[in-house]
């Protein structure tokens, strides 16, 4: 389907399905010389693990990843890197039972129709594990934007179903399951979940991602802009269904004079624009928001259609997420990172000769 | 800055500034045998041009497009389209008097930045002017994908500040200046730029985009997933700070049980999905939204800096639409046949053999 | 370096070091539906492999391949196609002499230059043992071809020194270690190396690679013209210096009345063109011939410099090809195969409503 | 057919009839700052034009290209260049006599199968009217390299027919027609082009293109090797059946002990690599050939078949060159210069961090 690749500079493509034998991914285009081990990876595979926490799958996965090449005497080569993670907890009988149905608000039936053939086994191809190489190769950006250039990316969940954070505590986000940034909202997070638990139903989500210290001049206008590819990598994500930048949507009830930031000698006053000005980076802040929509696998009985083309009812027993935006936080972190890292290798191509004389704000 | 190409197999390529030569863009991938003239692109192109109402700004640009190659006896060949539009009511003295302000919320800042050096006239390639091309080779794909496969994209203004539609009558749409698909909301939307011209403001837009006839199979998951190379087509065009697909950011507090789409032998009961089920067209129709920003060539005073690095006041006089999002209807339209037209192209090329055997639903 | 991937619909990426963990490929654009399995691949790879006669390298790898994802109940699903060759064979100790050195006639200077680090065993990612990946995909793209379309791509060994071969049998080519259709010419092959053994020296050799039963129309003019996708693919092979599409460098002396390919009711009536005019496939046999250098890793002493700037005089020790063209054929089988897999999907995915009524020759 | 762009970073991409209305292209990816004008492709524009001696074609075309963007206050300004060369003399009756003909050697019979349709005049799109773009495209990118990085490229004619040079002097190219650097094959040269014309045949060339100055580094295996697109590029030039790297085709009959370059304090002692080891720059001259078959379209009668599938004879009056290799030697200049502006273009943006200690040699 030639649609596994993301990036031009900075090349990301993954392979595997959900009870494949493993996932796999090929980096291609990371300089050379930087430091890099299976623990700068494993610390973000760990944060989008299943199972660590009693409000997601209790599906048990390792996610080990090994370096494969790529890296030499602990460094890169600049040669493409090589990354595995077998998988070790299928349980695909699980499964057995509901590969003759579609389930609805799932891949199943698109992929059945668009090739013919599928792997029903946990959504194969189509399910979220696929992400735990993105999360991989994310940390790969993450880690040279953040010490070549001091590029810092992080996400936090700033609602779940009705509940919305007030405040954000960068401090607070590792320290509860949600990625939740308002410690005063970890309590709704947590009864929610219990509630939809009991009635085997899920929830969306909302997550906000900000990339700091990202320099001025980064996207490729008039189709490659910063606020296009970013829209791209982060709509790929499992059950995204909206990108916004900065304001986002909050911009159709507002006037011009009241959107456009003021810019002074000490620097832009606000940021509604998210930190992108006609495409490119303007050095403020990035930041974007994604909506996930509630995972289909619930317990609640569905109306659905066999392969055979018959009615039929699905129950989606299994082990499952009831708000997948909570394990979603790292994957947005990594998605940006590498469209970051991506357009900041092409960026240094094309403009090295470039020298402004304007004071940068 | 080689981000002027959109799309792999269906490849548009653009250039022009708004006060330059001319603009142009290359069609590479049309399929040979299409009938094509420039009246097919021409009534598009009328319906995004500037100066025909009231409500948009009075540059008079005739926007006449020329096919200057790909096309022989009236039918495409193939070979790549060359398409051109001459400027001819550039009026640069309009700009002489902010050619060293950054404006804000604008690109001249980090044009600047980026390049080290741009035109200033007009925003030069950051100008909306751009999107004409869009909308030529927008119309190119329009036909094909009506004339070949049936199917049909259209959009429309769904809401302007703080006034949102409450109907859609397709038939409505061309009736007014707005593009607006409920009758009784014209008279608000023509109030309120009314409004917007009094106070030298702007206002920001929402706009529905919606592809009818969609075949199943569309899209190429994980990275080049339907949805989310829409999410980049759209977002790529001027002033765009959101996109959704389906029930977008409403997801966010809707329940699973809610959300996904049931499936009968009759079809999808509902389409909360948008038409797109693990970045695969489901056969339903496609419809996406967009938030456009309020523009910020506004006669409000505004705060800013110089080249040179001083404090300086801006106001933009010239002539500028009050309400970008008006204009933007056929450039949504354009750019989501672009897409669909180019996955039509890449899903043909690798499941040519493909063969389900479920009834389509 | 965001170079290890080729082509568009039908892309193989690849990773691996000639001393690393392992080697592996991702194909991405597989049709679904191809029944597929190891064994598809290991013969090609048994092919390639090294330690297989006295005139090849005697280090010994069971090059086994394994799938881990894209095949499901033994048929491609559509997906990434992920596979795996663990290195079991390195005996690093071989190159530890020489990881100062820059070998003449290798890529470690340029490696060194390049990223200023260099996995240095066994020229890491400049070593032909990449080329294993390549035989692996080249194999699915070899099936595909043959089963869905009758295409069938063959090379042989065409000269090795200054012996030619004078005839073509194809019946001959496995029957002998060097893949020669001239059953006369072996003996002669067989000499050259002894000799070269003797001298520990090197030669080249020429490949020559046919497909047979390729449609008319493959190829995308004016830059991804098949000749010109052919040639990148197969100058792209370690070690080539040249290539030929048909007669080649014989036009040069050539007359038109004397190239020019006739045209009549029962076809062709020769082939100089090698099976392509104007960059598209005619429906002749696609013929085109390879160069291959005689490698630098050789016994004769050599005269270089060290990574500290010293002079310095080098012997390569380990084990080597007398002549890599041997091992190269299974090679240049594959990438042609490939290149033409992906010009097959393309041209299906644009052309699909063409409908020719000329008689096809 | 989405096969008219060349280049990732760098990119170029073209339109154009050999009798239709115009031919353009868009440059994307230029830095911004480099001065230019039309003068600056008009040079090599001319040295390509037809009509300018008595061995070429009499078809006379002004071949003035018009800067349409992308260039502001002289400068380029990093968005896309669109360029224009309207064609005045197309003469299309010339070819109205063989419309329903298949040309033998040319490019008809394929594309009317591939597409179904094609434009007849002048071979339409497979015309080598297109590579006008070419060389305006290539001579923004050859001043490029000049300028900031001092890289040279320059072609000639290394041989017509049988007649071979014997010496290079570049002052010498300049002087005479045929591009020849050996002032005692002029006549040589001369004569075989007047005996052919009598005779209403044709005869092919080889050319030798060459850049001086590049820095080591450029190029990025194991795919995108400087030597593999630098084939890609040059056999994309209508005409061209073979391409090599340095020694070419003669490395089959090398030994490694003679054919490796030895390398000393004082830099390489030889250059049969080419100036490319393992796909990447050594810092030496980048030595190419090409091999160019005369053209078919001659007046000595043919052998060929009607697009309704009757036996039929032709004979190509129009205006055509004896020897389509003379005029291409701008064209190979401006093909290399574009693939090493693209190369040196992504090592810049991926290798920016690298600092080599070593003595470049």
């Amino acid at each position: 389907m030639a649609g596994n690749t993301i990036g031009q500079l900075f090349r990301v493509t993954t392979f595997g399905e959900s009870h494949g034998v493993a996932l796999g991914c090929i980096i291609d285009g990371c300089p050379p010389g930087l430091a890099l081990t299976e623990a700068d990876m494993q610390h973000d595979l760990d944060r989008r693990r299943p199972g660590t926490s009693k409000y997601t799958t209790q599906r048990r996965e390792a996610d080990e990843v090994k370096i494969l090449s790529g890296v030499f005497e602990g460094q890169t080569t600049g040669t493409s890197i090589g990354l595995l993670i077998e998988n070790t907890d299928q349980r695909s009988k699980d499964y057995s039972n509901i590969q003759d149905l579609f389930r609805p608000g799932h891949a199943d039936y698109t992929y059945h129709q668009k090739y013919g053939v599928r792997d029903y086994r946990g959504g194969g191809r189509s399910s979220a594990r696929e992400t735990a190489m993105r999360v991989a190769a994310g940390a790969v950006a993450k880690k040279y934007l953040k010490q070549v250039h001091g590029i810092e990316v992080r996400a936090y969940l700033s609602q779940m179903g009705a509940v919305k954070i007030d405040k954000v505590d960068w401090q607070q986000i590792e320290q509860n399951a949600f990625f939740c940034p308002d410690v005063d909202k970890v309590d709704a997070f947590d009864e929610l979940i219990r509630n939809l638990k009991k009635d085997g139903d899920s929830i969306g989500a909302k997550i906000t991602v900000v990339a700091q210290n990202v320099p001025v001049g980064l996207g490729e206008p008039v189709f490659d802009r910063l606020d296009a590819d970013i829209a791209h990598s982060l709509m790929s994500i499992n059950a995204v269904k909206g990108v916004e930048i900065g304001d986002g949507f909050d911009v159709v009830e507002q006037r011009g004079s009241e959107h456009r930031d003021a810019m002074t000698l000490q620097g832009f006053k606000t940021n509604h624009a998210g930190g992108i000005l006609g495409g490119i980076s303007s050095g403020q802040d990035v930041i974007a928001h994604i909506a996930l929509k509630p995972t289909s696998s619930i317990s609640v009985p569905g109306e659905t259609i066999t392969k055979q083309g018959e009615s039929a009812e699905v129950i989606t027993k299994g082990r499952h997420d009831p708000c997948v935006g909570i394990r979603a936080v790292p994957i947005a972190e990594a998605m940006l990172a590498i469209t970051l890292m991506d357009h900041l290798l092409r960026n240094r191509g094309q403009n090295a000769d470039v020298v402004t004389t304007t004071p940068k704000i």
